[in-house]
């Protein structure tokens, strides 16, 4: 796992693909085609325009009546409404929605850390999967090579302290790596169904990036039985079915 | 990460950080103060003697019961029962429990894979963080040097598909590193409280263990930071208190 040092700060519209892949190649790196790299989700959400000014949000009646109850911003409330399909968790403290894409997360992913101004939070990519597959065509243009792309955020969870990195997007990747019919070393069918790759590889890389916010890029290098050509179905196939899952 | 090969079959009573720490040595990989061996579970509740033949099982009511409503093995559900504080969640096919040393895991995280001998199963150890002291302990003896230890396995999440490897015992690793007050480029405090360290050097490890059984140990090196000379509060505290927890 190598950290991308020398990117230059992110704004809307730069070519976050160009950029890394010139990073990477004034440290001397080159990327192979099996090589991984992982993005911090908030230098995309900038690549993309995706910042806003809370004192351009109005909060209607929902997110004044919510904001009371969890003791947040309304006008941030507004905003993770607007981002939502629906709520899983209100609490004091607590807005844990479903996002417009689908990933269940404390306030819609949307936060203020790194991102220059007052009051200006970004919002997670519109679809981290079609970002990841943008850096991808890009990186390849610059470098000649076709690694993969993660598009990384750092999540909490239920039943355990602290978050980690997961996976909100990605390209070129096995993001599931599935062991249904498996068989261990004594021949006995293995009981793990799938290894979610896409998220243990956002979670290497996030041990090697500052989150002070100077290193938002890592390269994981040795896992290219995991690249593939196609970019495959994306991040997307990690959200277990509502239908599926007992904690909503 | 650096997988550990050449590690013998192990059984109750194998002094497991010993064989580690030869196997490294036989590798040509010395070990340094600031490594982090992971050790999956499975092996280390093996040298612990943890494995239980069902046949020997016999299920309770309140088992049968319970066996009957999610479609397992009553002497599976027998075995989960006794080695938990209580059922988080029971399903046709998923019985979610709170283990008895307060881990959230479907089984109770015992199962069958790699275990030697039909109807044989492997319990979690009874305290992974005392695990994980004894093998520093033994590695230290074997080495020299004095690296943390993590035990990892695989646990599936609510709301996101596949499993990823988590820490359930550590010693001498920092397992939260705590966020609390610190700055952003920008000089804003920052939004994430803590990052689940342990957990994510669990899930980079298994990205190079081969989950068929043959490599059930890696050396992450790299995040010396992370590591005390004290053996430290464990995993343990990475479990979120249940009056802080919305999802059981």
């Amino acid at each position: 796992v190598v950290p991308v040092v020398g990117l230059p700060a992110i704004g809307a519209g730069d070519p976050l693909g160009r950029l890394i892949g010139d990073a990477l190649a004034a440290a001397g790196e080159a990327l192979d085609d099996g090589d991984v790299v992982v993005i911090s989700q908030k230098v995309v959400s900038k690549a993309e325009g995706r910042v806003v000014d809370l004192g351009t949000v109005e909060p209607g009646e929902r997110a004044l009546e919510l904001a009371t109850r969890v003791g947040k911003d309304p006008r941030m409330v507004e905003l993770i409404l607007r981002e939502s399909r629906r709520v899983v968790r209100a609490a004091p403290g607590v807005l844990i929605v479903e996002d417009a894409s689908g990933w269940i997360a404390a306030n819609a992913g949307i936060d203020s850390s790194n991102v220059t101004g007052d009051d200006r939070v970004a919002l997670l990519p519109a679809d981290a999967d079609a970002s990841a597959r943008g850096i991808r065509a890009e990186l390849r243009q610059a470098s000649g090579a076709s690694p993969a792309v993660v598009v990384a955020d750092s999540f909490g969870r239920p039943w355990r302290l602290g978050q980690t990195d997961v996976a909100i997007g990605c390209a070129g990747l096995v993001p599931l790596d599935d062991w249904t019919g498996r068989r261990d070393l004594e021949g006995r069918e293995l009981e793990a169904t799938a290894i979610a790759i896409a998220d243990e590889v956002a979670s290497a890389a996030d041990l090697v990036r500052a989150k002070s916010g100077g290193v938002p890029t890592a390269v994981v290098r040795g896992i290219g039985h995991f690249v593939t050509d196609e970019d495959g179905p994306g991040a997307r196939v990690l959200q277990r079915p509502g239908a599926d899952d007992l904690f909503r």
